[in-house]
């Protein structure tokens, strides 16, 4: 029967393509304003004179649709241009994570294989022994916001230089006919080092953003003002933009028109002259940030006049929550990881709140959230069958949104993992709540997030154990105030070695560390010797009873 | 390139069906409550039980996918789980609009061919001697409040009946698989009179409508909460579920997961009772509507608590927004009609309001407001060239938005006379603000609104034209308090005629009231005599110079 609807020959059929988001901001927004820390300031109507700028600017670089322009950059009013211009273009964004090891940081470019590479000079230390000439890397564009030249920094392929961003958009026009194309086009791809490994790449359609920004901007808008997003707020991203689309916040208050401020390279002293001088109003974070700005405004004796603020990325603590809404910050719960691109769940308000003590709301605020509109959010359990929510059993979440990543890039082994039952999996262990409040107890995945990036304890287990005194060794997360996370290492020595001290393994670390194999913030806080490790009935390290046992020992 | 960028087999591709509305509420709102006037209350776990039920009863039918079901009835618990289960279960809901005079409402209904029909007992009468035999509908619904059997109703068609819905209901299993399927599926249909000629059929698909809902709870929700939708609202309709969707607020509600109140048939100590003991914070009606509780609030010296309402369907006047704000209505705009789902624009609020008096505010509220997010809205000249937005020129208001009616149904001339050039066509005149606020000045059909119903001028025209003193009639629109617009005829008598009054002329109308040819509504409140109509350069009537003319000129 449905053959009887027929369409108009030229009704608009609309896809669901990142350019559509800006038709409300085009049309009311065109003076409302973004900044750049205390470097730049300018109006919507220039910003979206600027995205044509970009687009022309890569349009003379004879790129491919599906091409990769890879972008390296604090959080700037450039990388908020490339959100639009890269994908709108048909080009994919890869937003390069810089809190990896170098190593990894590499690895990301090499398997991406990025046509274009956007970097910010600060980073030219890292690029300066990367081998171009083996490079899928063919342009490279120089963002400066210090007057360092790129001279001498890419040896013999400095021909790759097309120039300085601000230069280059000076002299493109400011006119660019954005083409409609298939919404399940891939607009952006970045990796997760989550797991054990090389990073995994995931990817996001237009049609994925889209949805994810509309459902992003219901979930928040449904907030009462007092902690959701209205007209009338001041943006700013804590989370860094190379962190799933910092939140897919930038294409949110983009679409809904709300005065943006991009920080730079996150310093505290910054941030807190940003969120006072323009009056920020919402923003996002992990708590170690979180931590960072509530020491600036307490050296300051001021406050944060109801600032609204998401966590993310690592669990809030009812003692940090409570800290912050004692520095008038309305502070609460996002979830979501790198694969849910990311939003799946909130803490709940309501105008009409039921009463509840203020130990009940700060333990709410703490919690995982409720889903997100349109998230099919389950329970498994190991027959992969929903569990009750009663708010006991616990079980795997599983999730199904029109935003999850639909495998990993050139890794079908992973991608088939992800998704085995129809649903992906998240790797975290959780029970729900008869109001539908998710509460994530453990972790499935042997790994640890500090400071909001992701740790392998394995591969810091395999760098310990190449020090010859040592027999056996498990790394672990244990809770940690400042950080999330931080890992402690258990070791039991050789017989012979008893003699060997905690500096002596840190050393092997270190080394790791500056050979650009691990990140310096996967060096273990503490090194303790044991005389065995609670082992599983396969024999194998049965991690939870260590995170258990050493949750309370541990000085830090 | 995007071909690397394979999907895991079971990677679930997330099809945006109304189904996928209920992801949230499900798990979040079940405690939730849905209310039918004094007659029902329910949770919203029984609701979705009562969804499945209705499909249980419909899947017995036979019905093939695509098959209409035609629904008669006022706001009702059972018309909003039909607006779910007839088309989850991959049929298309026809919402017939009884406001219509009897002709038409057959009219639609021999149109969109239902295969089964829900209709109200309290239609009884309309639909007695309607040929049931000579008609595409199989099966009868009896939807009924008031112990009232459909014996004897349907003539020698009684055994089409197939019993009355509460019942069929409590027999019916609670459980019910609904499938995936393609998003494009149509969903809903319903008939437009808005111009001359029969009623025309607009369908939406369900991913029509899931975008609709997502960015109506995106719009409404960043507004703040003294205007907008926040989780503790409570939504009562007073726009009825025939007319678009009820601007689709059933689906955002659920959405969303408020409590939700539906009023039956609308009368004002109903509707008054309602918002007072069921503490209902958001609707949306006519301005007729807003006037009839604003009454009912008068007599019984009540206020409203800071009621939130939208109006639509028909221009708000200044003087009606004064009366509503000092009953404590938070009043405004919202705009929008049949082939657009109908959400376009809004009026905008802030949490950080530029100043501005009683009078800038009560203006801006009356304005026809900005376009919502997603929006593609211009002002076209008579070239179909884009104007620009200075608060100056007028053209016609042409739209883009994901969730226009592609055509109409079966009338393939009017569906590409309304996308011409690939927008949609309103046909309101209209300019924008440089701040994107569209401002409605005239209609370029020839049509009336009057209660937020629509009359064709034409059509009473030639009914009028009938009589035999009539040598030449124009109908036009004339600013109404009450009712938005009402109709009055100009009138010139033939030579040898002079002595007929307007009551002569008023019966013929009335007479075609009696037929079912127009409805009641459709009767001029005035019968003007004069000696000559202005006219077009063209020789046809100057509606736009006699709407001038008589504006100020009227009794009513």
């Amino acid at each position: 029967m449905s053959n009887h609807y027929s369409s108009a020959p030229s009704a608009y059929a609309y896809p669901l393509i990142i350019k559509q988001l800006l038709n409300r901001a085009k049309t009311v927004s065109t003076e409302q304003e973004i900044i750049y820390a205390d470097k730049m300031r300018m109006s919507y109507a220039d910003f979206f004179k600027r995205i044509a700028k970009l687009a022309n600017v890569l349009d003379g670089l004879n790129l491919a649709h599906g091409d990769v322009v890879a972008v390296m950059d604090w959080d700037s009013h450039r990388y908020l241009e490339s959100y639009f211009a890269v994908p709108m273009s048909q080009y994919v964004i890869q937003t390069v994570n810089i809190r990896l090891s170098p190593e990894k940081i590499l690895y990301t470019i090499n398997h991406a294989k990025p046509k274009v590479l956007m970097v910010n000079s600060e980073f030219a230390p890292l690029v300066k022994d990367y081998q171009f000439e083996n490079s899928s890397i063919e342009h490279i564009i120089w963002l400066d916001d210090n007057g360092v030249s790129y001279e001498g920094v890419f040896g013999g392929n400095e021909s790759r230089v097309i120039g300085e961003y601000e230069a280059l958009l000076e002299q493109a026009s400011d006119e660019f006919e954005f083409q409609d194309f298939d919404e399940n086009t891939i607009a952006s791809t970045f990796y997760t080092s989550g797991t054990t490994g090389d990073p995994k790449g995931v990817f996001f359609s237009h049609r994925q953003l889209v949805l994810h920004t509309l459902t992003e901007a219901a979930s928040l808008g449904v907030l009462p003002s007092k902690q959701g997003v209205s007209f009338g707020d001041v943006y700013m991203p804590m989370t860094p933009m190379f962190h799933v689309h910092a939140w897919g916040f930038p294409f949110t208050a983009t679409m809904i028109g709300l005065k943006q401020v991009y920080p730079g390279r996150y310093a505290p002293d910054t941030l807190m002259d940003l969120i006072l001088n323009e009056k920020v109003s919402i923003t996002h974070c992990v708590p170690t940030i979180l931590q960072m700005v509530l020491g600036e405004a307490h050296k300051r004796g001021v406050d944060f006049a109801g600032l609204k603020m998401i966590i993310g990325g690592s669990r809030l603590t009812e003692g940090l929550a409570k800290a912050a809404l004692a520095s008038n910050i309305e502070v609460y719960t996002g979830y979501g990881m790198s694969e849910t691109a990311p939003l799946i769940s909130l803490s709940k308000f309501s105008t009409a709140e039921p009463e509840m003590s203020e130990e009940e709301d700060i333990s709410r605020r703490c919690m995982t959230g409720n889903p997100v509109m349109m998230v099919d959010a389950q329970i498994w359990n190991d027959s992969d069958k929903a569990l009750p929510h009663d708010g006991k059993q616990t079980g795997e979440l599983v999730l199904r949104a029109p935003w999850l990543t639909q495998s990993y890039f050139k890794n079908d082994d992973a991608g088939r993992e992800l998704w085995e039952g129809g649903y992906m999996h998240t790797a975290d262990i959780a029970y729900m709540t008869p109001a539908g409040t998710i509460k994530i107890t453990d972790r499935l995945k042997d790994v640890i997030k500090s400071g909001g990036e992701w740790i392998s304890s394995l591969e810091i287990e395999t760098i310990l154990s190449l020090h010859p005194s040592v027999a056996d060794v498990a790394v672990i997360g244990v809770r940690d105030e400042k950080w999330g996370e931080r890992p402690i290492a258990a070791i039991i020595l050789k017989p012979n070695h008893k003699d060997t001290t905690a500096d002596d393994i840190k050393a092997v670390a270190e080394q790791a560390v500056e050979k650009g194999m691990i990140p310096k913030y996967g060096v273990p806080s503490e090194f303790k010797f044991v005389d065995e490790l609670p082992k599983t009935s396969v024999g194998k390290h049965d991690k939870k009873a260590m995170r258990e046992l050493f949750a309370d020992q541990t000085g830090i």
